[in-house]
C-alpha cells in the first residue's frame, strides 16, 4: 500500500481570479452566503473559473464490527447485509436520493459478516463491488479489530475502487451496525477527548444503552491503548469499510476530485486520512452536521464547515445526496450569473 | 377585493396514516430528521400518502419604495428595473436556480419605477406580468406607502395571477430596493416590536447606515401610528410587491397549493396573509434562515422552522430555488422508500 501524494492546492492567483468573478455578479457582496464560499472551493478544486462536475459517483462502503455482539447498537448485525440488498434494489433512502440527482451508485461489500452474492449489473442500476477483507472484524474490546495488514488492504482497497471511478466527483456513504461506535472511538483516539463526549445514541439508543455502549468503547480503548497513530489507531478501532473509505478519500483527493463528506462515520474517515495526507481536507465539502451529537465535534476539529443541518442521523450518504443540488448551484452561479457590468446593473453606492 | 376562505388542513387520520407511513420505512425512527417532518407536511398539503410536486412555479413579485430616496439602501431605486430585467435576461441567481431545478419562472411587475416594456413569451423562458399599481409607493415616513384601494389592487392582482398558473407548488420571490424596510416596518407594526430589533443591513449597509434606517423607519411607524391591523398596516407600509405577495399567498393557500417561502420580505407578505387566515401557515415551507437578523425573529412570530441556514440575504426566491430539491427528496422519500417488512430487514432490537 503506497499512500497517495498530494499538492498543496492554494493557488494565490486562480483563487484573487474566483473570488473578483463572485464578487462582480449581480448580487450585493456576499449575499449568497455559504454558497459563495462553496462556489469558490469548487473551482479550487477543479482549478478553473468555470466549474462543471461530472459523473458523480456515490460509493457506500459496508462493513460488520465485532464490537456488535457487545450491544453497541439498537439494531442487530444482520442489518448490515439485509441494507446492502436494499441498496441494490433501490428501496433505501440513498438509492432514492442518488436516483433522484443521477448519482451513480456503487455498493461496496468490504467485510459484511455474511457472503454477498456476486450479481449481473444493469445499467443505470446500483452496482456490487466484493472487496471483502474478511466476514467482520474482531472484537475491539478485546484487541485489535484488524491486523495491520488487513487495514493496508482495506486501504488499497478503496484507492483501486476509485482509481477505477469515472467523474471529477465522490460521495461518500457507508453501512455498518456499530459503526458510530468506530467513528467515536477514533474521534477520542485521534483527538484525545474523553469518551464519553464522543458517543451518542447512534440508531436510537436510550440513555441506558448508551451508558453501556460507553463502558465497551472505554473498553476498546484501553485494550488497545498503544495504538495511537493514525493508521494503527485505525487498524485496532476501525472498521472494514472505514479503512477502506480511507483509502477512497485518499484517491479521489490525489485525483483531485470534490469530496462531499456525508456524517459522522464518514467524517471519521476523513478525519484519519487527514491525519495521513493534512490536504485532503481541500478537497472536500462537508455536506451536513448530523443529529449525532459527537459529529459537531469531529467537524470542529477539522475547521468543517457543514451545508446541512437538518438533524440528519441516518448515514448511507443520504446526508451527502441531500446537499448535491447545492454543489451543482454553486457550479452554475460561478459559469451562468451576470456580472454588474454585462447586466447594465448598477453597482453599490457609496457607504 | 374578497379574501378566499381557507378550511383547516389537519386531518387527524391522513396524519396518522403518514406518519405510520415514514416510521415504517427502512431507516431509524426520526433518522431523516427536519426531511421527515417535510415529508408529513407535503402530504398534509397535498392531501395524498403518494405527494407528488407538478409544474412548480417560482413568481418573483417587483416593485419600488418612496422610501428609497429616504437613504435606507445601500443600491439606488434603478437597481429594481435593470434587476427586473436581468432575471428575464436570465442572468440573475433566480434565473439560474430556476432553470437549474426546472422552475417556471414569472416576473411581475407590482409597482417599478421605471415603466418595463412588455415583451413576447418564449416558451419555456421567463415570463413578464405587467400588473403595476402605480409606478412606486409614497414615502411611507411622511404618511402611508398606499391608499387603501391600491392596497386591495395589489392583492387581488395577487390572487389573479396565481388563479392564472398552472401547478401544486408556488415559490415566492421578491425585488425591490428598499424593501427590507418595509419587511422591518410589518414586523414592528404587526409583532410590536421595537424597529431596532426590527431592522438590519439589508443589502449592506454599515453601522452608521442601519443607524440612519432605524431613524426613518422610526418616522414611518409614527407617520402612520393608526395603521395597526394587518390590512391597514400593509397599506400604510408596505409595498405593491408585497401586497401582491400577500394576493398570491393567499390563493395558493386556498387551492391547497405548496407555498415555498424565500426569505424576509417574501415572510413578511407571509405574516401579514396569517394575520388574514391563520390557516396559510399550514401550506408554507420556509426554505431558509435568512442572514438578514431579523428574519429569525419575524420566523419565531410564525413558528416557522426553516429548511436551509446558508447565509443568505440576496431574495429574489433565491434561497427557496436551493430548497426545492429538498422538497423534491421528501416526496421521493414518502413514494419511493422500502419498508421495513417489504424488504426483508430487521427492526430495531427492543432496547
Amino acid at each position: 500500500m503506497q499512500i497517495p501524494l498530494l499538492p498543496d492546492l492554494t493557488h494565490p492567483a486562480l483563487t484573487a481570479r474566483l473570488q473578483h468573478l463572485i464578487d462582480q455578479k449581480t448580487k450585493p457582496l456576499g449575499s449568497l452566503g455559504k454558497l459563495e464560499s462553496l462556489a469558490l472551493r469548487l473551482g479550487q478544486i477543479l482549478g478553473t473559473e468555470a466549474p462543471q462536475l461530472q459523473a458523480p459517483q456515490m460509493l457506500v462502503c459496508a462493513g460488520d464490527h465485532g464490537l456488535a455482539a457487545r450491544g453497541v447498537s439498537a439494531f442487530p448485525s444482520d442489518v448490515t447485509w439485509q441494507m446492502v440488498e436494499n441498496f441494490l434494489a433501490g428501496g433505501a433512502a440513498v438509492s432514492v436520493l442518488a436516483r433522484q440527482h443521477g448519482l451513480a451508485l456503487t455498493v461496496v461489500d468490504c467485510g459484511v459478516a455474511k457472503g454477498i452474492a456476486p450479481r449481473e449489473t444493469t445499467p443505470g442500476q446500483p452496482r456490487l463491488l466484493l472487496r471483502k477483507v474478511a466476514a467482520g472484524t474482531q472484537d475491539a474490546s478485546q484487541g485489535p479489530a484488524m491486523s495491520t495488514a488487513q487495514c493496508e488492504t482495506a486501504i488499497q482497497n478503496g484507492i483501486d475502487v476509485v482509481r477505477s471511478l469515472p467523474g471529477n466527483a465522490l460521495l461518500l456513504g457507508e453501512m455498518g451496525i456499530g459503526n458510530t461506535s468506530v467513528a467515536s472511538l477514533l474521534l477520542a483516539r485521534l483527538c484525545g477527548l474523553p469518551i464519553t463526549e464522543c458517543t451518542g445514541a447512534g440508531t436510537g439508543l436510550d440513555a441506558a444503552g448508551i451508558a453501556r455502549k460507553c463502558a465497551v468503547l472505554q473498553q476498546a480503548l484501553d485494550a488497545n491503548a498503544s495504538a495511537t497513530k493514525p493508521l494503527a489507531a485505525l487498524a485496532a478501532l476501525g472498521g472494514f469499510e472505514v479503512a477502506t473509505l480511507v483509502g477512497t478519500v485518499l484517491q479521489a483527493a490525489a485525483e483531485r476530485r470534490v469530496i462531499v463528506v456525508d456524517g459522522f462515520i464518514t467524517s471519521a474517515a476523513v478525519l484519519v486520512a487527514s491525519r495521513l495526507q493534512p490536504w485532503v481536507l481541500q478537497r472536500c465539502v462537508f455536506a451536513h452536521r448530523s443529529g449525532e451529537r459527537a459529529h459537531g465535534l469531529m467537524l470542529e476539529q477539522m475547521q468543517a464547515e457543514p451545508l446541512l443541518d437538518l438533524g440528519l442521523r441516518l448515514g448511507e450518504g443520504s446526508g451527502a445526496a441531500l446537499a448535491w443540488p447545492l454543489l451543482q448551484s454553486a457550479c452554475a452561479i460561478l459559469r451562468e450569473m451576470a456580472s454588474f457590468e454585462a447586466a447594465g446593473v448598477s453597482g453599490q453606492s457609496a457607504a
